[in-house]
């Protein structure tokens, strides 16, 4: 048996209340077109009454062609004392045009009496009156029962009193907010177990948060229980720890609970949108996140790197094709020279002929590592040093030296003007000479349009490479600005990418053996 | 009833074999002192057979005046047709001199005839025999039951007989792998509790991964049936998404299940240890982590952060204080004026005179992080400005000018040479004019030099503030070098450390922001 189970993406609401998280409207836009394509049933979109910005989303997502999702707009009950057709924020929740309203409303007696100050029975009027005006209003009404778990374990009576109120007053969904994310799944279970006892035939949902690091376990514990809707956020980004991971759990449902969300084909997704929604709301994509991570089918261990060619299964628990990631051999110091050989073919240099040196360069790899080097994302530096250890790396050009200047003439700090980069190098190609100087406003693209204009005349293709990734770490921070410093670069040209790495106590060193070595290796892999 | 759960932590094994991990000698035997410090009971040290560095460790770590952990060699059992007495892995183990070996064997019918290559039977007697063998040599011995939950959901037969076969040679612990993290909590409850009644009277341990999400909740689930001993690493790190994460799951044992570990003083460490590995292990301190991230206690929605004066529990499932963390409001364009007004006057700054300001202020600091800018992280410049709106800001110095240089002369990028840096910097100090010029590796350290020398005669308590961290980050990285720098700086001096940030195309004015920043308000704050 297939079980459906509706996906509700908070993304937009609950994500964005994330530390380092601020979305614009033209972020959550875009957010909202991806969770549709992936297949997402609802869509919280904000609070229409907390900021101008989600008042203007509720405008503008309404001109989206949505395929399949539905857009949520989020509240909370009415407030004390107020009628629910005289409560202004669920008027403007009406006004949002949302289809689906969901509001939040207190099944905790503590919370009741002591954050809300006021009666047991004037909150079981909010939730009845509030559900059955948006009703009236023709919306789905989703009911966010807040701190239900809490709840339930102090007074399990007016914990259920509230829900039944809801789901009287005709709530399409109940949905059982362990807000304080302090529950464990046994817990979660035998609770949402109690409520589907209590309201037979009610659609039951579940939202969690990650503080105690099962907010997945106690949504599937939920679903095992009876909840037939599981809440989430792209990625669990979330208040404090996060929320519920909603693509780890759309995965675990799928591969390994029986359920349908959002098919396999689109499973297949999985990994694109966990990466498009990070750098959307301009968060490091979580690289050891579960199925979705550029870690989670990396192997390092050597043991394991052999073992695996042998049988796949041996340590994947899905296929990473599944979930739209891929498998992937690390190269570092624990990796045996099997491993270093098949990748150094993978990047057209041959090892395996050159046996007695395989042992030579692991050992090389491991001393860079040691200082900072990481090969696992920069396989155009591994090309290049590679060739360099077998003594057939031919350099395109040479540096005689560069000079970078910055300039800045300002006011103070606090209001500062444009600072100016110029950079001058002088480089050989062959038995020419060449001095270019390129401008920036940053010192490091004031070198990258030097060397370009200084090369561009020799190898035309260097034109065709677009720099379209530049990282920097500072390693060993505590150091402050003495640290070392590691430059990534990803360069892309119409054949594929490839990723290059620099390593100085100086940044535009850094940055500078970074940029030879991705033009280098992109010359290289043309066989220029 | 408090039930005593053994804490076996396999950081410098499993841990390190995380992406990206790569540790010293030296910061092994870190590692292994601040978890003595903080009461694990066996700590894991690597590999004796695998590499020179753990052959090293073993030797070192045996002079370590440990209080309380026992040390855990790791490895495998005897190789296929060996007698255990003859296998040179083993004998490796026992020269290790570790009190604990723990030895991982197969226990997946499909593992041993289709990746070890022998048969059933052989694979029995080898586990058996290495067990003996081992207790014979006087050591603890700890069997890693591999793909024990996939072997039992294949074979469960074969996986009991494997562990019946260490358990009847005597074996102190079996410890079930879920080697691929694939299981769900609720297969990990019934397999281990079917192992514990095949084993009455067996120490039963736990191995999870967290590839489905689920590895804490596995653990707890294991505990729950029987399981008394749980191995993790600290804040999950491992192979592909990690694995259990010991110190969230010492957390919810201890505060949750009533169960005892390290016990509640040396919960208190719990995030000191989190940070403590995280740097040592040059990884990033997981700020969304469960009980020690920054962000575990922090609150960012405005409704949140009213009612959380009223009633604590209302968002926090534990106290801070329990785990050593704190709690922290957030400014951020969610936070309300309140929130802004509490913060300013924690800054020394009273807001709470200039209401008709605060919106104000609100907008602007909206405005700039949309720029990049983040005060959640920049104490320091957020009073800056604070005072600035105030029209209080009276800075200290004011730049006319800076010209940063910087000269490499190398021969290629592969092989680098250090380049030099240089800064030049024209200040004024009143009536008073300075030139000034500094030199350093790079180009902000030697801004930071040149800025100091200026300003320390006028103002010497420059010399006592200290520049412990400086971090880059790359904003909407996909567009280049020409892509926003924010720069974070934390500064201390006798008194405390505080933060600033500066945002800039250019990385070299965007570090200049900041320094300035964190000058002036290390003067503001002495009241300069």
């Amino acid at each position: 048996m297939t079980q459906k189970i509706l996906t509700y993406d908070s993304t937009l609401r609950d994500g964005e209340q994330s530390e380092g998280i601020t979305l614009s409207l033209e972020d959550k836009l875009r957010i909202v077109e991806r969770l549709d394509a992936f297949g997402i049933d609802a869509i919280e979109g904000g609070f229409p009454a907390s900021n101008p910005k989600d008042i203007a989303f509720f405008q503008r997502v309404r001109e989206l062609p949505l395929a399949h999702a539905r857009i949520a707009a989020f509240g909370s009950t009415c407030k004390k004392g107020v009628a629910a057709a005289d409560d202004q924020g669920l008027a403007d929740l009406v006004a949002s045009g949302a289809p689906i309203v969901t509001i939040v409303g207190k099944t905790w007696d503590a919370q009741v009496t002591r954050a809300l100050l006021t009666t047991l029975d004037e909150n079981l009027r909010m939730i009845a009156d509030s559900v059955a005006f948006l009703k009236a209003q023709g919306r789905e009404v989703v009911f966010d029962a807040e701190h239900f778990f809490d709840g339930y374990k102090a007074n399990p009576a007016y914990a259920l009193a509230c829900v039944r109120a809801a789901s009287e007053a005709g709530a399409h969904s109940i949905d059982l907010c362990e807000t304080n994310g302090g529950a464990l799944p046994h817990e979660v279970g035998e609770i949402v177990a109690a409520v589907a006892a209590e309201l037979p035939g009610q659609r039951i949902g579940i939202h969690c948060h990650n503080d105690s690091g099962c907010a997945v376990a106690n949504t599937l514990a939920a679903v095992r229980a009876g909840a037939t809707q599981v809440q989430g956020t792209v990625n669990g980004f979330g208040e404090r720890v996060g929320n519920t991971d909603l693509l780890t759990t759309i995965a675990d449902l799928e591969l390994k609970m029986g359920c349908s969300t959002v098919g396999p084909d689109k499973l297949r997704q999985l990994t694109s949108v966990s990466q498009f929604v990070a750098e959307t709301c301009n968060m490091a994509v979580p690289t050891h996140h579960p199925y979705t991570g550029a870690s989670a089918f990396a192997h390092k261990g050597g043991l394991h790197a052999s073992a695996i060619a042998r049988f796949p299964e041996a340590y994947e628990h899905t296929r990473p094709e599944n979930v739209g990631n891929a498998q992937r051999m690390l190269v570092s110091e624990l990796a045996g020279k099997a491993s270093l050989v098949a990748k150094a073919a993978s990047l057209g240099v041959d090892l395996a002929a050159h046996p007695e040196q395989a042992q030579a360069i692991l050992d090389d790899i491991k001393a860079r590592e040691a200082q900072g080097y990481s090969y696992e994302v920069a396989d155009g530096s591994l090309a290049v040093l590679l060739q360099w250890h077998l003594g057939t790396y031919r350099p395109h050009f040479t540096l005689e030296s560069f000079r970078v200047i910055v300039d800045d003439h300002e006011d103070t700090g606090a209001r500062a003007k444009d600072a100016m980069s110029e950079a001058t190098i002088k480089i050989h190609v062959g038995d020419e000479r060449f001095v270019a100087t390129g401008e920036g406003t940053g010192p490091v693209g004031a070198l990258d349009n030097a060397l370009r204009l200084a090369i561009t005349q020799f190898f035309p293709e260097v034109a065709g490479m677009e720099l379209v990734d530049y990282k920097v770490r500072i390693l060993d921070e505590n150091v402050g600005t003495g640290a070392i410093t590691r430059v990534v670069i990803t360069t892309r040209d119409a054949e594929g990418t490839w990723g290059t790495i620099g390593v100085s106590e100086n940044i535009i060193e850094a940055s500078w053996n970074a940029l030879v070595d991705s033009i280098e290796y992109g010359l290289m892999r043309m066989g220029k």
